[in-house]
């Protein structure tokens, strides 16, 4: 689907939960992943290759994030951080969200 | 949890298909991953950081693998390919595999 001949990358999990603050106590205190992001509605946890991220089931649907061209799959939804993305639905229903990271701050041209 | 001054690792995201063979195809439609296992009541498929299992309704729960010592979570099941594991639940009911492994085989003693 792309050009270089690699895999394309997960970007992270989510997953439902009821209350975000227990869900990422429970988490942290069993396994070793970093707290990158945390607010009352949802969460990203880093592991050491993938994230893992708890939204809340009345805001947003579980679903594996993807790497790769939302373009490619309809109009995509710009964030906030800069992200740009775009859901789609395996043939089982399963959420899957095609993910553009944000792009780079051009670095200062060289003189 | 664990001594070395690391994360830990998710060895896979499972979700649960309708239809193992029709599942696979649209996700290596899409995206590039390899099938590294495929049957008709499960697959596997390794993405560049972590892998994607397909699990029948019927026969496993969606989960979250994670590498990690199963033995201190309950008693391990092993399993055919040499790994084992114990499945617990997150305060939400979402089910984690905490997943060891299989063991490599010993080299040769050097002489």
């Amino acid at each position: 689907m792309n050009k270089e001949n690699t895999l394309d990358t997960m970007h992270h999990a989510a997953i439902r939960v009821k209350d975000v603050k227990e869900t990422v106590e429970w988490y942290t205190q069993r396994f070793r992943c970093n707290v990158e992001y945390q607010d009352a509605s949802w969460a990203m946890l880093a592991f050491e290759n993938v994230r893992l991220a708890f939204v809340l089931a009345e805001q947003h649907p579980p679903h594996i994030a993807i790497i790769g061209d939302p373009g490619a799959y309809g109009e995509p939804k710009l964030h906030r951080d800069g992200t740009s993305s775009v859901y789609v639905k395996d043939p089982n229903g399963n959420n899957i969200e095609v993910l553009a990271l944000a792009p780079e701050i051009a670095p200062a041209a060289k003189s």
